[in-house]
């Protein structure tokens, strides 16, 4: 699908180096899940003591290899493991014969890596609805295991795309104790984007080495603030999944260490970006950041009833300062709110205060605003202290395009 | 603005011939509130002794009429009474300037109508967060009085419009003892539309005679099962009003008659399906019907967040029945489902049993019934006996050119 959809104008004009992170290893091929000839398949092989960490879609019809990972993720990192994930088909609602699939690839994984099956995590993007077929998968496991590659994270990045129209990648290196340890991440989303999940596929790896259950409160914090506030559609995939990867390598102990935490946080928000740049049919990056809520949660669910709002994303691809729609949605979502306290700023221009326009409110300055490729939605909302921010894309006609075809 | 917005394809062939309902007669007037020589105030004037109930936008950021309308609604009807409504600017989010504008006008209107100013009823609606111009109002309200024709309902339902592509009204008429009632009734409303809500500009009037707090009762809930179940585009008002007049005039006292009830439910539900179908942009009425839930709350939500999910909408604009993004949009609508128990149908084609395609599913059939003018979404949840249902329409390329360019 992605050769048939324009490259989105907010692409990073090239993908970043990611460097070689000690302990893991790639390899894609085209095995046929749904098209020929497109590369569908990444495995990567992870070292023995790679503590795994993950967060997932809070769907209640999430697919089959999204409950396996769940059911994976808190063992200890006794062993060697694996990542096996295909695109073209989502194996989700697909019954017993989902679950079927993923136990037989975990198998067929665990046989070809010399893991135990319950290392083995699996994730599918894709058509849903549709058997998988996994014998297609399973076939090309041995070439896979061969052609296992420590510089192969990029070809990995491309190899889970679906409606992507760019690869998305992100690396950091952090010094702990005056050594250095490495984070490489890929992702892969454009559209069926919508927080209170993990969010798409995202896979991260770092040579440090860490105590799982420090990992998974990283992981799960820095996606709260990072992946959990973006959002191009408000609808949400059946299939979301992050997973990190921690192989222990490089022999640096981070456990507990905040710089490396932010790092991870830093890593996240930068994949999270890409997704969100990648929005379906986007032409502009939108930050939006609520204050003076009177706790984080409401701050939040007022950002995301601007950010998910079809009237204020549809302004903004028309360039419009049109802030009555920030009051609209301001008013619908639900959260505390008076009316004649709030002020809106668009980029530094003050919109409006008290409750009404501001006395210094000049169309012209918001307008110019609007044109810009990046647009800053601040609300202040005057009754407390909380603060919550949010990043989404306009919406457009190509998203229309794009869903009104696509079979996902 | 309506005539730059080709006519809705889901347009009526025509506008009812609504009757006369004793009691009550209108007027209209060019009164250029936001463009000159577009009709956009309309005067309508009620008898003494005219109950008057009404449902409103849950908005916190409502608009200073709605607030007013809110406080005037429960008191009894010792009086004559009148209903102004303006287009063009919709005395939203503007502070004290607001709420002084409504008193003006509703002094204005008493004095000139003889009524008592907690009488008189206002909307507005058009551009949000712009001081109404109400000296122009009241300048034509001697015009206004003057002008008052028991006959003038469909000019008062022109003169309601924004982005509406067609005027909307609706009539019934009932038998209670052997007499006959009238109940005829004006809508406008094309987008900002959802639920939770009263909805969009709504004017009902009959000549029954019935206790305000029994029309009271009616009006919430008919406005449940109609108004608050129909979706354009998640997006809600802060101005949705609907107002409904008993004027008592034919002498038939129908409190506590159910066939008068009933009547206004299907009256109801006739004008909010005119608002769907002049849903901005759509070119299909849909109709979700989720069964099987637990509780009727929860059977609603699912079916609102199909009914808004911007990837089932696109579907449905591309023919597409693409079942998948339904089961997508019960994962996440945060009420409680089970995968492998959820069965799905478009029109009469079954789709999914047991949470996966049915054995039985023709992909041709369902994509015939996408491709009709009406669709149906049926699912079935398997966990109880609760049902909702509501009613939306697709998203396409002409939502996007109308929000992109219109202020609202």
């Amino acid at each position: 699908m992605a050769g048939k959809i324009a490259l989105s104008p907010l692409a990073p004009e090239r993908f970043p180096d990611l460097p070689v992170v000690d302990g893991v290893t790639f390899a894609t091929v085209a095995a046929g899940v749904r098209y020929a000839g497109r590369t569908d398949l990444m495995l990567a092989k992870l070292v023995p003591g790679t503590a795994i960490a993950g967060v997932f879609t809070r769907s209640s019809t999430r697919s089959a290899p999204v409950l396996d990972c769940q059911n994976k993720v808190g063992l200890e990192p006794y062993s060697g493991a694996a990542i096996l994930v295909n695109s073209g088909n989502a194996n989700a609602f697909t019954g017993k014969h989902g679950v079927e699939s993923v136990a037989a690839i975990a198998e067929a994984v665990a046989t070809t890596c010399g893991v135990p099956p319950e290392r083995v995590f699996t994730s599918s993007t894709g058509v849903i609805g549709e058997p998988l077929p996994h014998d297609r998968v399973i076939a090309k496991l041995a070439e896979l295991d061969a052609a296992q590659d420590a510089g192969g994270i990029a070809d990995a990045a491309r190899a889970i795309m679906t409606t992507d129209t760019y690869p998305k990648g992100a690396v950091q290196t952090v010094e702990v104790g005056g050594q250095t340890v490495t984070i490489a991440g890929i992702a892969k989303g454009s559209g069926m984007i919508a927080p209170d999940m993990a969010t798409m596929l995202v896979y991260i790896f770092t040579d440090a080495k860490i105590a799982q259950d420090n990992l998974q409160a990283i992981v799960s914090s820095a996606a709260d603030y990072t992946f959990n506030c973006i959002t191009v559609d408000s609808d949400t995939s059946t299939s979301d999944s992050l997973l990190m990867a921690a192989t222990g390598a490089s022999g640096v102990d981070v456990t507990g260490d905040s710089t490396f935490a932010d790092a991870v946080h830093t890593l996240m928000q930068d994949l999270a970006f890409q997704v969100v740049r990648d929005g379906e049919g986007a032409t502009k990056f939108v930050e939006i950041t609520v204050s003076g809520a009177d706790t984080a949660v409401n701050a939040k669910i007022h950002a995301m009833a601007i950010a998910n709002s079809p009237l204020v994303k549809t302004a903004i691809a028309g360039q419009d300062p049109n802030w009555g729609r920030v009051v609209m949605a301001i008013g619908k979502s639900g959260a505390p709110a008076d009316r004649d306290l709030l002020s809106i700023r668009f980029g530094d221009v003050v919109v409006a205060e008290n409750g009404w326009v501001s006395p210094s409110y000049s169309e012209a300055d918001a307008a110019a605003h609007m044109k810009g490729e990046e647009i800053n939605i601040s609300v202040d909302l005057g009754l407390g202290e909380a603060v919550a921010t949010v990043w989404t894309c306009d919406l457009t006609h190509a998203y229309i395009d794009i869903n009104a075809d696509y079979r996902s």
